[in-house]
């Protein structure tokens, strides 16, 4: 399984065979509508905190992902997933609901790939059958959290960028019909110095750049071996970042091939600065938007690169750097995986 | 490597070459100070926060197991850790530190076997030759997340327990010579409706009971196949209502077999109230006490059970129950493994 030194292959190629999609009202009028099994019109969903109408998302995402299945939730191994916010716990509660064994996992907005990964590694490894993993975020629950009440309408620069409000996830097979996750590549923790915490995309693109270079290295392969590589949630300003230094540090990769979650979600229209952000939004850009293109036969091959910054106002100062960390994910389509 | 549901059996037998603990001065006067590799005698380990002080525990940890074994850092290829603090700052700041690829957990303070278990799972799968796996925990910092800031000097009542300061860590290797981890049984969420955050233990001894049950009936073996089922920090009150739930289900168990990590570290004249906690507590009764025993030849199999409680009182309402977990990981000495 590990080639390299941080670069697995799944020899035995684990099937994504079903997924499931949440999201907002905000993401309803987004550009992929069509991306999400099922779209709210409240962000509350009923519930008396954002950080519960988040956990409720994320049981629906997967008992969504359970239903389209032709199995059942009791043959589901193990549930896989973390979220942004302190001590997962819109994650753990999902995961009480679903009474599944079950994996807290902590890498923010790179929880989606650091997920899959391990799902893949576990299946890979005969460690299971069925594994869901998933994760989930909430535009509420991260800006109380992270920044400031909103009712304070307190201006953002322009390099901020926008919370999805919810939950993707995977069911991994054994076996089955799908996609499937070829290599993943679990990545360091990268930090230049950058402090500021509205630029998250300059801050992660760093990690992005360096889990692709590792990645194309280890597995012996050019960018090109990948219709697509898409980033998680690194906004224009990530985007423009990462794309210099992978050409500086000579990877030869083109605009139409690099593409970001963060950029797909929303319209330009929307006040989301400079992108999409949040554990979701990879998790909904590669399962509700990339992997359907790869079912209509428009992608074959794609690296999806999750970054996650993994900065803590709360417990260490502020004058700390953010710390980033981003985890590839290779997946191909189910009818030629190389 | 799946037997039943939640359990894996190892075959390729991952093998503990090293530990490395260390504690501070509370520590230092315990019951136990020669499970420490290194003691400090400030609280601050001369930096400007508790949770700087955690990240350089968990880092001088692993940095220990690595000067005692033949190997150098630049050898293991993955760090697989995570801790108790809101987003695992401390460890991600270590986890910068080693410069290792990285995979960050939450699973409080099941912590430690959640990371083992999925050390020895990826290096049973091929997916690793070496793994860092560990925790850290510091009293102070788990004071001011969880509870009131210690100046006020707020009484706690007789359920309560003492965070311990330390840190501890595994270096899992593929072969070599050790202890080796031969089974796992990863635990679901079990939530009994208790919302008092001041008795943890009582909250996760169900927890426990399910993962030990589960792991003897999915191993099928008794009881007594473990010279010491060991359980993390469940402390006085948690270890008797563990007990008794443990024979109420039919498990023949001795009291002299079943011990817990949190009444194993501190002098019982030490104001710990119900016992000891944190991540570091089952790390550091795991790596620092229990294994030596096994190296001494007086334990042979030991059956190290991990609990956490994964309740937050700053993103869900006060009103919640604790929803708890237990993840039981299985060593057995190198010399004659079943």
């Amino acid at each position: 399984m590990l080639i390299g030194h941080q670069t697995w292959r799944f020899d035995k190629k684990p099937v994504i065979i079903q997924t499931g999609t949440v999201g907002g009202p905000f993401e309803a009028k987004g550009k992929i509508p069509n991306a999400f099994d099922l779209l709210h019109d409240d962000i509350w969903l009923k519930q008396d905190s954002f950080e519960k109408a988040q956990q409720m998302m994320m049981e629906e995402a997967c008992q969504i992902a359970i239903k389209k299945s032709d199995i059942s939730i009791g043959q589901v191994k193990f549930f896989i997933s973390g979220d942004l916010i302190n001590q997962i716990t819109p994650t753990t509660f999902a995961a009480k609901t679903m009474d599944l064994p079950y994996f807290g996992l902590f890498s923010a907005c790179a929880t989606s790939t650091e997920s899959l990964a391990l799902a893949a590694a576990i299946i890979n490894g005969d460690g299971a059958d069925y594994i869901l993993s998933g994760t989930s975020s909430h535009n509420a629950a991260a800006e109380r959290q992270f920044r400031y009440p909103t009712e304070y309408g307190g201006q953002k620069p322009p390099t901020a960028q926008w919370t999805v409000t919810g939950a993707g996830c995977a069911l991994v097979a054994k076996e089955g019909n799908g996609p499937v996750v070829t290599a993943a590549t679990i990545g360091k923790v990268v930090d230049m110095g950058l402090t500021d915490p509205f630029n998250m995309g300059g801050a992660m693109a760093p990690a992005a750049v360096d889990t692709i270079e590792t990645h194309l290295k280890e597995r012996d392969v050019n960018a090109s071996f990948y219709d697509l590589i898409i980033t998680g949630d690194l906004g224009h300003i990530g985007r423009k970042v990462s794309l210099d230094l992978l050409r500086e540090r000579g990877i030869d990769i083109s605009d139409e091939q690099y593409v970001d979650c963060g950029l797909t979600i929303y319209r330009e229209d929307q006040p989301i600065l400079a992108g999409a952000s949040g554990p979701a939004c990879s998790a909904i850009g590669m399962y509700g938007h990339f992997l359907r293109l790869m079912e209509q036969g428009e992608v074959n091959r794609m690296l999806v690169v999750a970054t996650g910054s993994l900065h803590s106002p709360m417990s260490m100062q502020q004058k700390d750097t953010i710390p980033c960390i981003a985890h590839a994910v290779a997946i191909e389509s189910g009818s030629d995986p190389s």
